[in-house]
């Protein structure tokens, strides 16, 4: 008899039709002699209109207000679904965070989750009840309502996994599972049975939107292993746990791609010791996210500073670097946002030597050019033309054989 | 300096704009120096909505997650009337049930207010904040929330004057104050300046749909000052308080009526010490609320019996009187659903005789038969066909005079 939280997400139950489905699934895994807990997202897209309410009275709401208003999102979603599970003779009640008692830092809007008291979820268990748990918020020291940030659903299912120990945390989503590269852009993108954390980890900071990036780093701190499964479908989905290292793990798992990208390039600097510190100064007192930074010298001994931010941040990115630029002689500025990044991430690169040249040679013998790089242990991403995108993520997905059966790595 | 609690009602928070507004109205009260806690309803029909989709889902939704559905609309109202007073700079914070602590009794739908706490909204008004509280819930001793039954809101304000010890519990609503009728039935009725929580009370029983009965119980019962507005526009409104023993009270004060109501009639039963609870018993065992009740003795020595319920009870009330009849011989039942109550009100019938005679005589000459009567120490009911209730209505409304303009009672 296993312990499983399932998280159902929005779109999951994004109608009444589709809040009995999942009823049903919640039943039959109980009905197999497994004990549930269900974390619940708000039902479709009200969360989103809940958001343009606030937004259509003031325009910047009150943070800890907005998040008493967002919270009823999941509070309508999880009350109906313990209503259809009573429909199928299903004992089960809905908790809303602040009943659980899932404490968070007082953060409105992107508050951290602390503690996550059982006492309430236990009793339940032990009495045979479905805890259906409002997901995405909690409760701060003070009593006041907090949401942990968009997608936080995910990450209050590991929260609570992790707090009972339970045996798998199971997504439900809209996908069957997580892909070698999303199925939109690689028609024959094959699911993978397995990962591990820093695989889905970094897939995830690549730009994957299967999983909430906080969500994999809970479950990976913890433990936790995580399924990712279609919730209206059969298949055993992607399980994600910590690397078994008794199987061979294949160079390259995964191909992640992000468009929202701009570089800003600061080239024919003098090369001082506070040079990288005053172009960026600016940049990230301002809060803005940097991703790529590269430096290189030139042979006339000033240097080329490249960044990427965020495309909605490219505007006020470039004013600010601009302004640290002016303390520079001879500095020139250049910038796009019509790049695109492109990563590929897999496990097997610790162990697989010229992972970057066989990618550096697939593109060229393509004729895209690659303008930044960026490595981590297990991942290579390169920064190319916005347009060269969906040609290089082909080429890449086909270069490390990624396509066909799905399989076990 | 103040203390007033105020309750808006959903038509008074139906939009974004009407939001704003109620927000400049409460602005303006503690711009004169008072302090102010807003009650707020869910917006508009937004409680309906939640109710139809949870018997969309289910039939017979469980009362428990019924209540967590519910709850959600007070919470998006007071979120976003609270963001609108921090849009004019004042100081204010939603509070769910919970959040204040209104404790209440378990019974989901129709909980009782046991006992509010009062620290959170002590320390709010100390601090010059605004308490915008969610009405209609509260939360039981298990934490589970609850709701106090339709109309509750009142019942909530009310309950925050008295814990409070509130100067003025104000309900604004789309009325500018309690009438001597329905102006939509009588076009020249007039507002009254003040009235006695026991001509409230009866008028509220009598189909009055200004205030929610037990709301005026509880500010009678604590003896708090109840004042009801217009929640857009100026004006007094009416106050009800204690009667007030200086001020000669009108004999009437107003007029109720009530269209929903269905009359039985058993005549020619044997009269048995048995009878009326033989064929009542099927009746208020399955929960039906029995109005007004009459036995008339025939000369034969049998008996007529005679009683009202409401019209949706009828067809069931029908069926369990007649089970009852059949062990009386000789009973015939007969019945109607197309009756309607009207209802004189006022503290003057106390010490002036011949109020009965002179309605009863006004009726009579208009033509109009009465079907049953039911009195109290301050009110007179008479049971009448439903197509001469206008006529009716106009016509007892003029014969105690009171058209015209709203003065002092």
């Amino acid at each position: 008899m296993a312990l499983i939280v399932q998280k159902y997400g929005g779109t999951s139950v994004g109608s009444l039709e589709l809040i009995r489905k999942v009823a049903a699934r919640v039943a039959a895994v109980r009905g197999r002699g497994d004990s549930v807990v269900v974390a619940v997202s708000a039902m479709g897209d009200a969360t989103d209109r809940l958001v343009d309410l606030a937004q259509a009275l003031c325009p910047a709401p009150d943070p800890r207000e907005l998040d008493a208003l967002l919270a009823t999102g999941e509070q309508v979603s999880c009350a109906l679904l313990a209503m259809a599970l009573h429909a199928r003779g299903v004992p089960a009640r809905s908790l809303t965070g602040s009943q659980v008692r899932i404490r968070t830092s007082s953060a409105h809007g992107r508050a951290r989750i602390e503690e996550v008291e059982t006492t309430v979820l236990d009793a339940m268990l032990a009495a045979g009840e479905v805890p259906v748990v409002a997901g995405f918020q909690g409760v701060d020291a003070a009593g006041a309502i907090t949401t942990i940030g968009r997608g936080g659903s995910d990450t209050t299912a590991v929260a609570l996994a992790v707090a009972l120990k339970a045996d798998e945390c199971q997504i439900l989503t809209d996908v069957d599972g997580v892909y070698t590269c999303d199925p939109r852009m690689v028609p024959d993108a094959r699911r993978l049975e397995r990962l591990s954390f820093d695989e889905m980890l970094e897939l995830a900071g690549q730009g994957s939107r299967v999983l909430h990036l906080r969500a994999v780093e809970f479950a990976a701190k913890y433990g936790v292993a995580l399924r990712v499964l279609a919730s209206h479908g059969d298949g055993p989905g992607t399980l994600i746990d910590r690397e078994d290292p008794t199987v061979e793990a294949p160079v390259v798992s995964g191909v992640a791609f992000n468009r929202d990208e701009a570089q800003i390039v600061v080239s024919g600097v003098p090369n001082a010791p506070d040079t990288a510190y005053r172009l960026l100064q600016g940049v990230s007192g301002a809060g803005i996210e940097v991703d790529m930074i590269v430096l290189a010298s030139n042979q006339d001994g000033t240097i080329d500073f490249a960044f990427t931010v965020h495309r909605g941040d490219h505007a006020q990115a470039l004013e600010l670097a601009r302004q640290g630029a002016a303390y520079c002689p001879g500095a020139r500025i250049d910038s796009t946002d019509r790049v695109a990044k492109m990563s590929i991430v897999g496990v097997g690169m610790r162990s697989h030597a010229g992972v970057a040249a066989r990618l550096f040679s697939a593109l060229a013998r393509a004729g895209i050019t690659v303008r930044l790089v960026s490595t981590s242990e297990i991942r290579i991403s390169v920064l190319i033309d916005e347009t060269e995108l969906e040609r290089a993520v082909r080429i890449v997905h086909n270069e490390f054989s990624l396509s066909g059966q799905s399989g076990n790595y």
